[in-house]
């Protein structure tokens, strides 16, 4: 929202503004400033709604806010010295920057019609994609197919398990797949996830409430002493240390990805470490946006990786609180919220 | 010791027997047996003691009991179906074995006379080697520099700390050193160490306590960020947390060696990690010990690795205790004991 409403060339235009923790997002008049220098006014097309926004929705305090980082746009207008970007643009937006001159820079709102992003959180792709899938490879897809290819380097015929099938979970998934895994073993305790997650290529489906056991210990067995790779994706610190376990000794890794829900601590046992095992994290499955979306987008129009499957639900901008349910309650995976024309 | 005393061949022989937690070694003789299948009988030369025997003569429950995993010698004989050794063969013992036919093989108590061992736990190493000074690499010295080589693989110009200034944290500086690590900063509470380390590489010398603020952050501060590896070689899981915090965000790696001396649990926020960050351990420095300590040997013996500067202590094998006591104490770096000729 614009601190400066009186400059000319303000655009007036709508928001889902969300006043209050877990409170139903409220469509709102909202001014959006234009583009400062180095930025861009992106006009949004669709955005989807990430599992991290439920969790800042609940849990945060800072509030009146505008969430949304997950989106897909058009170039409206630049600031004084962006050369990158001009008017009609296609774009992803990044939550994590590539400015190139600082370290971080982060600040997405695309939960609005109009949003003004640096020009280091956005990414420019072909004018031919759908801007209406490929929102999704702004996050979440794109941090799942990272963290398998990027992050672990997952090798042909390894055994890999995904802790948490949801849109990131079934996204390792797809990039253990495509890189020749061997198996691909979800847990999961919803197991309505299971016909999906076929899709995605996972080979076995593991309940833990279908075993008195702990989990890890099931996949240790049935693994022949331990996974290759594991991959938290739940975004429960207390599984890092079963996903840990579930690996085996000697070059086992484990990486997570979750953004975690409750306890922030992450505890294992240092034998775990000292037996040879590694834990890495990662936030955008080691993408360089501006360098690597691209390629990416290029894949998906090329039906190299498959991202139409994780869109369970299509909702216009007015409905977003009913992909806020949805999510919550864990019975979808992407909801794209379509933006007015 | 045998179980078997009646069997022909046994050897009664000197060892250094721990028959209670913390209290001194008191030699006696033992009767050690022939070597079984596929085990060979090796004379033990010299013996260095390692900390994490301190950590094991403290703290565990099994007595009474032989320590000592460190140590050089020269078969004496061989059990049925071993082809690799010879009588006369010099080997360096290992405590993580390469069988080649199990995951996991380990069983070597080095303070006595005689030892039989898997012939897995041993590896043949040059005749032309000074057996008193590389009986060094068959821990210690060899985990440090793996640690640096293999585990974290330190590129040139880099940032390194390096939590504990031990043998193994120095020769985790060597190794870094060795590789063009444009700075090497270690963090020690024993100021006594300062000058051991130069030798070995450190470039700057932090003592927690001269700091009111937490040593990670006055490591962000002068390294601009955070360091590009972080090295927890105390074996204090509190420090694993400070040493991920001393590593920049994106790339840093941090590598825990320490076996913990009290807390088992590694506990760290998950932030750390959802940055892009890595958490590794290792127990030798993923070396396979057949394959590649003999190379390591021959790196001593071509003066590319410094090996004699970690001995600051010689030691007749009845004087052991003494040995104990300076480790504990924290007055030495490696002490070696020499058995009788």
């Amino acid at each position: 929202m614009s601190s400066c409403t009186k400059q000319p060339n303000v655009i007036t235009c709508k928001a889902m503004v969300a006043w209050e923790a877990g409170k139903e997002l409220v469509m709102e008049e909202v001014q959006v400033s234009p583009p400062q220098p180095h930025e861009i006014r992106v006009k949004v097309v669709s955005t989807s709604l990430c599992r991290s926004e439920i969790t800042a929705w609940e849990t945060q305090a800072i509030f009146p806010r505008i969430f949304g980082h997950e989106a897909s746009g058009i170039v409206e207008s630049v600031g004084e010295g962006v050369t990158e970007f001009v008017e009609g643009d296609h774009v992803l937006t990044v939550f994590t920057g590539e400015c190139k001159t600082c370290r971080h820079c982060a600040s997405v709102s695309s939960f609005s019609e109009y949003t003004v992003v640096h020009s280091g959180c956005a990414v420019k792709v072909s004018p031919h994609a759908p801007l209406e899938k490929i929102c999704l490879l702004s996050c979440g897809v794109a941090a799942g197919l990272g963290a398998a290819w990027n992050v672990a380097d997952i090798s042909k015929g390894s055994i890999v398990v995904i802790f948490g099938l949801g849109t990131v979970g079934l996204a390792v998934a797809q990039g253990a797949k495509l890189r020749g895994a061997s198996r691909i073993i979800g847990v999961e305790t919803n197991p309505e996830k299971h016909e999906k997650a076929k899709i995605f290529g996972v080979t076995e489906f593991l309940n833990p409430k279908d075993f008195k056991e702990p989990i890890q210990q099931v996949i240790k067995r049935i693994s022949g002493g331990g996974a290759d790779y594991s991959f938290e994706c739940i975004g429960d610190t207390e599984m890092v240390a079963a996903a840990l376990q579930s690996c085996c000794d000697g070059w086992g890794l484990t990486v997570t990805l979750g953004v975690p829900k409750v306890k922030p601590e992450i505890a294992a046992h240092y034998s775990a470490f000292l037996s040879g095992k590694t834990l890495k994290g990662t936030l955008f499955g080691g993408w360089k946006p501006k360098s690597d979306l691209p390629s990416l987008v290029e894949k998906y129009m090329n039906e190299e990786i498959q991202i139409d499957e994780f869109i369970t639900h299509n909702l216009p901008f007015e409905d977003i609180n009913t992909a806020f349910s949805l999510m919550r309650e864990g019975k979808c995976l992407r909801c794209v919220i379509h933006m007015p024309k």
